[in-house]
């Protein structure tokens, strides 16, 4: 029996040896009727003391996990049975309400079609497919010195549960950041969350309940739409065009279906890379404020710009109270931080305070803390400065390389701004045939139907993340999904 | 104009200049009609070329925010219209939505404690009243070289989005600690969360719908029950001895209420201290199991044990699917780590994975390897041996304190681990009395209302935590209390 002990340990031997067999017996791992070696024998295999085995042996025997039989060994009792679980025994059902679960549960396409793509065998796999930009962009070294700075400077404070609106010096920098980016908020309006994900998700749980009517853009961001129908919403679609949500086309699904909230991606919309024009965005709040409908604003990526001028957040078109406002540090700088924000003002502010602090009593005061040493505006600035810089570089790079390896019979509208490329197949063409070829060829893409509420509205459609790969990467994969493509149609000219 | 320019910036001198006042009229910190500098005075003022500030003006104008009238200056235009907040206008209402959700929102009584206990003016207020151990114990300095060592090690790999059932060598690290306490768990059914509390959510919100009846102990950890009536769930409660929940009550409520969950804290209950006996435990899976009834097992704390023997988790005894099983680190180790796990096997399983995923989309990737770091099987164990220690002699202080200065009539069950002692009033005195006194005389408890579904029924109860104070502060404290007491009650003999 080789049990490790620690003599520097504070912990005296004979209690470590008594815990390692007590472990072993109770994790099963030491089988009842195992007979232990003679304390002399291991006492001396371990280089102590028999009265130190002998003790823990005593201390087992109390508790009736093992028993001594005078002249015949220290045998360990049989305790309470080990259960045998269903996998043992083929055929055993898991219980009514996890078999009912199982039916109910509609099917996840975003999560099959990233299985789809993480399951491919290709060895050197370029992804177009992701969500997020470059993490090469963020300073490691930086940060993790700042790290440290913030344990040395806060000690114990940075890891107990943290001020429930999220750590104030923080909402002050971010209040500042919205500031500079021309949004008047108040700090105390701020609601850190963990990601953007979480925010949007408190927003819907809170507003919403199942056989809810909510407004989203026809495409969205496949989460969101996942989110409305786990929340069992009934999902009322708005097209897009290259000016954003067809506003036109609001006042009648207002009046028709009484929705309880409007979604919308305002700046660089996902998947479309669209932004909503100025005049639609007055005429947005204006029917949600004469509808009573609240506006949830995405601005996930809005700070993402290669050209042209920002336009003002709905938020800042806001006379009071019509916008949630929710945006993220994950696209812009470090994913794994998991830190975002939401913007509200009025009573439903402390509604979604209340409802996440049920949820998780604080996101982590650390990233908090860490984060707010790390941005300061002017260094939010540069940073936001680099990555446009790349970004805008890649975007080209992929627009560029679009025009040389795919078939005429594509159709892309360059972004101006964010992270992705949104394009029309040729005629003809559908994602369940392409897909699996190009992943054959060794390139990846964000199949549309997932961003459509009826998927098969995106079959002829993909997203292009040009963010997270160097322009050589983009160069060769456009050029595999050209050969991809034209597998499936071999006569297309070019 | 006081514009800060960066002659460093990669940033061009005119657009730094063109961006400030562009925000600044976004904003509207620059009024419209304002009357912008003379580019020659800007200019000298800011040490530039006047070409660099006539570009800066220039862009401006391309984009309407400013008109230059020949021989007279540049004004800035009238934009969209600064909105004006209701809270400028008195009485201009919140949309109605808005009004709505306050008017819905039920009262939140832990939270109105909390404000009561944190808004005391007393300069040096011992909290009896919190719900987690000392922070004392965690080792910072190790923590923190951890940390870094993470970050050297793994780069941007740990500031990515990580596995979404949470870090794989973490969840294998969790199922050797909990095999080590005679649960054997596979790290794949293994579901890392944001604390306990997320694990909960999740659960809740996964398994129940408004009107949906739960079984909970009475009392029980109030924010679980607040959780349930936030979900608009019908709680069913069964009071709770020294032996845990009264099993023998049970059979009835699930024939009559058929819950769709039974939500328990079988270790060193919330609020009471108390664990179920293992007769209890098996004869609750028996129960569940024939009425088809899910168990979610919180088990918190149940390695804070200061004596006896542990007993097997229901987990443990589950044959198969029948129990959620929660747990945390945070009340053990960090609570602002927020790192804390369900195991649940079955279809539930994947159910609670999407679930998890909509929400926040992966715990924190760095917080997760740096515990994974942290936490051996060793170290684990030594961590614990510590924190028992030093515990167990503050449990027992409180205890003294307790016999030495409260009034007989006070009554307690002494827990055999855990944080909490449960106490009872004497006859006739109670906590809306009582609180206010004890924080004038600078001492707070956690009162027992908010543990309870009819509130009423926790007047005469104060849970009171004992970990999280040195011993003199704990006497001092239960001092304080003693004097509050007596101040109501001056005839009460001692």
């Amino acid at each position: 029996m080789r049990i490790p002990i620690d003599r520097d340990s504070e912990i005296p031997l004979y209690q470590q040896i008594e815990t390692y067999i007590r472990q072993g017996i109770l994790s099963g791992s030491i089988a009842s009727g195992t007979r232990l070696p003679a304390s002399r024998v291991l006492a001396n295999d371990l280089g102590v003391n028999r009265i130190t085995v002998e003790n823990a042996y005593a201390e087992l025997e109390a508790d009736n996990l093992v028993h001594s039989k005078v002249g015949s060994g220290t045998y360990v009792m049989p305790s309470y049975p080990t259960p045998s679980l269903p996998k043992d025994v083929p055929g055993a059902p898991w219980p009514l309400w996890q078999q009912d679960l199982e039916a109910s549960r509609g099917s996840r396409l975003s999560d099959e079609l990233e299985t789809q793509i993480t399951s491919s065998r290709h060895p050197d796999l370029i992804r177009f497919d992701s969500g997020v930009g470059d993490s090469i962009l963020f300073p490691v070294e930086e940060f993790r010195k700042i790290l440290q700075a913030v344990l040395r400077r806060d000690g114990l404070l940075a890891l107990e549960y943290g001020d429930p609106l999220g750590y104030a010096p923080l909402r002050s920098t971010i209040a500042h950041v919205l500031a500079s980016q021309g949004l008047q908020t108040n700090p105390e309006n701020i609601l850190i969350t963990a990601g953007s994900q979480q925010a949007i998700t408190l927003a819907a749980q809170l507003l919403l309940k199942p056989g809810d009517a909510v407004i989203v853009e026809s495409p969205t961001y496949a989460r969101v739409l996942e989110l409305l129908q786990t929340l069992q919403c009934r999902v009322v679609s708005i097209p897009v065009d290259d000016q954003g949500m067809q506003i036109d086309g609001l006042e009648i699904l207002l009046q028709q279906h009484h929705p309880r909230l409007i979604y919308t991606i305002p700046n660089f919309q996902n998947p479309t890379g669209s932004c909503l024009s100025l005049n639609r965005r007055r005429h947005l709040l204006s029917l949600a404020d004469r509808y009573n409908v609240p506006i949830l604003e995405d601005d996930y990526v809005g700070d993402l710009r290669y050209e042209g001028h920002a336009l003002p957040a709905l938020k800042a078109l806001d006379p009071g109270g019509r916008v949630i406002y929710v945006s993220t540090f994950s696209k812009m700088l470090m994913p794994g931080l998991r830190v975002g924000f939401l913007v509200a003002d009025g009573p439903v502010q402390a509604s979604l305070l209340h409802f996440k602090r049920m949820s998780d009593l604080a996101t982590s005061n650390l990233a908090q803390r860490a984060l707010e040493s790390f941005v300061t505006v002017g260094r939010y600035q540069a940073h936001l400065h680099r990555a446009c810089q790349l970004y805008r570089k890649r975007r080209d790079t992929m627009l560029r390389a679009i025009r040389g390896s795919l078939p005429a019979g594509v159709q892309v509208c360059p972004p101006q701004g964010g992270l992705f490329i949104w394009m029309r197949l040729p005629e003809g063409l559908e994602n369940d045939q392409l897909l699996p070829l190009a992943l054959a060829e060794g390139v990846s893409y964000a199949a549309g139907e997932c961003f459509f509420n009826n998927r098969k509205g995106g079959a002829g459609f993909m997203r292009l993340n040009f963010a997270a790969q160097s322009p050589e990467r983009i160069e060769t994969g456009i050029r595999r999904l050209g050969k991809a493509m034209r597998r499936l149609r071999p006569f297309t000219a070019k």
